[in-house]
Order: structure tokens, then C-alpha cells, then sequence
């Protein structure tokens, strides 16, 4: 019997990343093109296409093969029907990608928000392997998340949901953040949160050593944790409060989930230990004795590829 | 064709709840035997065995027209075996109730935690009919909830899901919490929490009609609801910051789950619109746009039946 195979799909703003895995989830080939958001982002099913038929043919990879796309985009996505009710980053607003993929290809299409596909990926290949109940979050420019449950992606009834950047932590007084409201977690626990609250301290802390970096305007988080590592008290004092904040954001997220494993992605997670540290500590202190019993954290280990890999999961899963 | 019927058993620290109930719902009987929590609960599963026997014969039911036994239990239960880790106020822990109770019937049988019936009878003939994405939160002494998605309740990876009453709400300086923690939602949006706050806004509103209550130590939280209707300051106060809490609360939990459906149960909710309209405004300005637009409220409609109800849908979705 032919090897199944499963194409993925994971459309940013400005690449969209494309692979061929098979069930085992080795990578057969992995590329990206560009994104065209030209006329509104209207030629990207056809990019795709070509794309893929360039792929399967330099692959001699016969069609019937392949079980069929799955794909990621940054927005609110109907997943029983690939129809984008809007992604700005893309140019798209109610489109209807995945009729139109599927229309192309002649292949099944499935299509969900590109935070749910990477929190599917690490769930298949990654740091949450094989976990029923998994939160994965994005430590990035904003604070994105996937949720899994009962081994399902929780889209919700709109596709909005696991949109954990916008609870909110400071109920008074918070920043200002882009979804209109105050004081929610990307405000307080993003790369972008961390900058801002280092800069607040300082007239705390005079003597730290990122006040260069602070008065030139051009410190960013990795700094800030490479400061926590030499034991500055600013770069301390922030962290510790910016993973209290967050440990109780995803204790309460956790309280109501009950996952086993916690996952936390994105840029910023690359400081590691320096932020599982305190974050745990946090966790500990927030989430019930049973909840704590039953989860742990772990970074993500797939990086860039947890979305194509996740696009093929979702394909997996539902043929 | 035989009409098929299902048993559905709610129990608490005091009574079990049992019924029997047809396919579209309808109650054939309902009634409660005492809960024995002597020898730790260990005649529980002889006497939900032997009341159904009886109920079963009076009816002129035969036993090969049942479908199953769906169970409810105050505790952290093992949906997969109907094992039960702990139920305090049943007396049990480690527990093999489902085995037995399967032993004794010769019955299929599903368990699961009281809650998420509940949640469960909502989501099949009550407030939350047919809705696929739900969150039901029930306001007594304490507060509990249940969590439905993709149309399944969610339990977790130990069966603690939904413990929404422990979610940290007040960061520092709340009140204790049964559960070892301190600003609990439970301490603040509970007939309790109403309670004590009312009694320590006292100084701050010494005209209250609320004060003869106060001072003698009688006060509920439905005399407080009362008195917001005529219109005290030292209730509506309370009654606006209490909700604010929740509102807060389920706002986050709902930018996670995005429920279509969000349902409030338990003695509190009597309050009906006088709780509702605070609650929905705090809910409004916590949300987001697309979460709120996805998003209505409503109260609880079955009362103490819910827990019998959702065991009989319990069944009738796993048959």
C-alpha cells in the first residue's frame, strides 16, 4: 500500500510556510513562498495550488496519495467550511479559502486559526505529545494561545475562541491594548509588556544595567532575561511580576481546563528555564493542588514548522 | 419498537436524587431516596440498585428497555470508569462506584461530577438547549460550574475541570477560601461572599435598610437582592461590585471557550434580572467584541432536576 501522505499549510502575513509530511510526521519537504496580499490577499489558494502541484511533481508524488491540505490562517476561521470570516494581517474578510482550495486541488481542505495549528502540532510531534487537554501559549509582539480538549480543538462558537491575549489581568489602570479594552494579558505578558515594564521601573532601579538599552530606546525582552541571568534587580523584579501575572492567568485558564500539559511557545519562551522558573512558581501558588498534580509546563520544540506540522495533524485526524 | 428509557441519578450529601426519563426528555417518575453516608457511603450503589428495581417494577418497566444509568457525584471523578477519587461529603474515596453500581444493575453506566450533569440537563432541555459551546456557573454557597465544547462536557485530565469557583479573582489580600487558597471566586460571588461583603460595606453605608439584618447576623443574599430592587445604596453597591467580579471572571473563561450559550443556576440566580443586568454589563466591557457578539445569558430552568436530567443524557449521548 502507498504511504499517505498529508500537505500543510501555514499563511502569515508576509510567507506562507508549506510542507509534505507523512504519518509518522517526517517532514518529506519543506518550503515557503511569499504572501501576496495584493487585491485583497485574492490570489493565495492559487499560490498554494501551484505551489503544491510543483512540490508533488519535483517529489514524484502521485496525487491519490495525498489525504488532503491542512491549513492555518491568522484570524477567525469557520472550520466546517475554510470560510475566513476575517484575517487583516492577510488582506481577507469573508472569503471563502477553504472552497476555494479545496475547489483548486481537488483534495479535502481543512482550515483553522494558525495559533490552534501550532498548538495541534506540538500536541502530535512536540512538548504536548499525545495530551488530551493541552493549553499552548504564545509569548510573541501580542500573547496568542490554542486549546485542546477531550483531544479537540476548542474553536468555539464563532472561531474566536483560546483568544487568551485579551483576558484581563489589571482590572484598573491597565495599558491600553489594540483590541480596544485595558489591561489584558498582551499588554502585561507579551515581549512588547515586558519592554514597557522594564522602562517603567527604572526610576526604581537606576542602577541596573539595562539603562543604556532603556534610554536609547532599544531594549527588547531577550535583554531583559539575559539581565535576569546576571542577577540585575530590575530585569528580576519585572520578570517575577510579569510571570506571577501570567502563572495566575493560565492557573485560572487551568482551573476551568484541567490540562496535563502546559506549552509555552513564541519568541519570548526562548529564555527558557528564566521564565519556566518563575512562571511555575506563580502556577503553583494560583492553580488548585489537583490541577497542579495533574499538568506541566514545557517549552515548544517545534518552532516554525508547529503550524505545517499541525495542518498535517488536522488532516490526519479528520480523514 | 419499545419506547427506550434512562436512569439518571443525582447524589448528594443529604438525598439521592433518581428518575427515570424517556428519550425527548419527558419525566416518567422522580423521586429521592436518603443518601447513607454511613460506613463511608458503601451502601450507595445497593440503594440507587434497589430503588430502580423497585421504581421499575411499579411502572411495569422491563429492565431490557433501559438504556443505561446516567450517575452524578460531588467529587473528582474518572468519567472512563465511573471511579471515584474523592466525594467528601459522600464519604467516598477511591472509590469503584461505576463498577459496582454496573455489577449490580447489569446496566451500562456513566459517572460523572454533579456539575457538569447539571450542565449537561441545561444544555438538553434547559437554558442552554442545543447549544454546542456552553459555561454554566452555579451561584449557592459556593460556586460551581460546567463546561461544555464541541458539544462535550470537558472533565479533564483528572476530572477537575471546571472548578471555575477557585479561579483567583482577587490577586492579593482576599478572603480565605475552603480550598486553601485566598480570593477565590467562591469568597466573592457566592450567597457568602454577598454576605460578608454587605456586612463590611456597613460602615460605609450606616443608613441601609440592611442594618437591623446585619447586626443581628441574619442577612442572606436574597434579602440583599431585595433591597437592590428598592433601591439601597449599600445593596446596589455590593450587588454592582460582586457582579463586576464575576462578570470579569466569565468574561476571561469565555475568551478562552467562546460559549454561545452562558448559564447561571444555583439559589443565587432566583435574583434573575436583578443579577442578570449587572452582570451582563460587567460581562460587556471584560469581552471581547466577537466573544459578547457569540455570547447570551441565561438563567437556569430546571432547578434540582438538572442533575437527574443530565444523567439521562449522559446516556442517551453515549449509547
Amino acid at each position: 500500500m502507498m504511504e499517505k501522505l498529508y500537505l500543510g499549510a501555514d499563511i502569515g502575513g508576509t510567507t506562507v510556510k508549506l510542507a509534505v509530511i507523512n504519518g509518522d510526521g517526517d517532514i518529506k519537504k519543506k518550503w515557503e513562498i511569499k504572501t501576496n496580499t495584493e487585491n485583497r490577499g485574492a490570489s493565495i489558494p492559487q499560490d498554494i495550488h501551484v505551489a503544491f502541484e510543483e512540490a508533488l511533481k519535483e517529489l514524484h508524488i502521485e496525487k491519490d496519495q495525498i489525504a488532503g491540505i491542512g491549513a492555518g490562517a491568522p484570524g477567525f476561521v469557520d472550520t466546517d467550511t475554510g470560510y475566513i470570516h476575517e484575517a487583516v494581517n492577510i488582506g481577507w474578510k469573508d472569503f471563502d479559502f477553504g472552497e476555494q482550495l479545496k475547489a483548486l486541488t481537488g483534495l479535502p481542505v481543512w482550515v483553522d486559526n494558525d495559533a490552534n495549528l501550532a498548538a495541534l502540532g506540538e500536541n502530535w510531534l512536540g512538548a504536548g505529545r499525545g495530551a488530551e487537554h493541552l493549553i499552548a501559549v504564545t509569548l510573541g509582539t501580542g500573547v496568542g494561545g490554542g486549546i485542546i480538549t477531550n483531544g479537540q480543538i476548542i474553536n468555539g462558537a464563532n472561531g474566536t475562541a483560546a483568544e487568551i491575549g485579551h483576558m484581563t489581568v489589571v482590572k484598573e489602570g491597565g495599558a491600553p491594548c489594540n483590541c480596544g479594552k485595558t489591561g489584558c494579558l498582551e499588554t502585561e505578558a507579551s515581549a512588547t509588556g515586558i519592554v514597557r515594564k522594564a522602562k517603567n521601573a527604572l526610576t526604581d532601579f537606576e542602577q541596573s544595567i539595562l539603562k543604556d538599552s532603556i534610554v536609547s530606546g532599544r531594549l527588547n525582552s531577550k535583554e531583559v532575561f539575559e539581565a535576569v541571568y546576571k542577577g540585575d534587580e530590575l530585569a528580576v523584579t519585572v520578570i517575577n511580576d510579569v510571570m506571577d501575572t501570567l502563572g495566575l492567568a493560565i492557573a485560572n485558564l487551568a482551573i476551568a481546563m484541567n490540562p496535563e500539559k502546559i506549552v509555552i511557545g513564541g519568541g519570548v519562551s526562548k529564555a527558557g528555564d528564566l521564565l519556566l522558573d518563575p512562571l511555575q512558581e506563580a502556577y503553583n501558588k494560583y492553580a488548585l493542588n489537583r490541577t497542579r498534580e495533574a499538568s506541566s509546563f514545557g517549552i515548544a520544540e517545534l518552532g516554525n514548522d508547529a503550524g505545517v506540522i499541525g495542518g498535517a495533524y488536522l488532516v490526519k485526524k479528520n480523514q
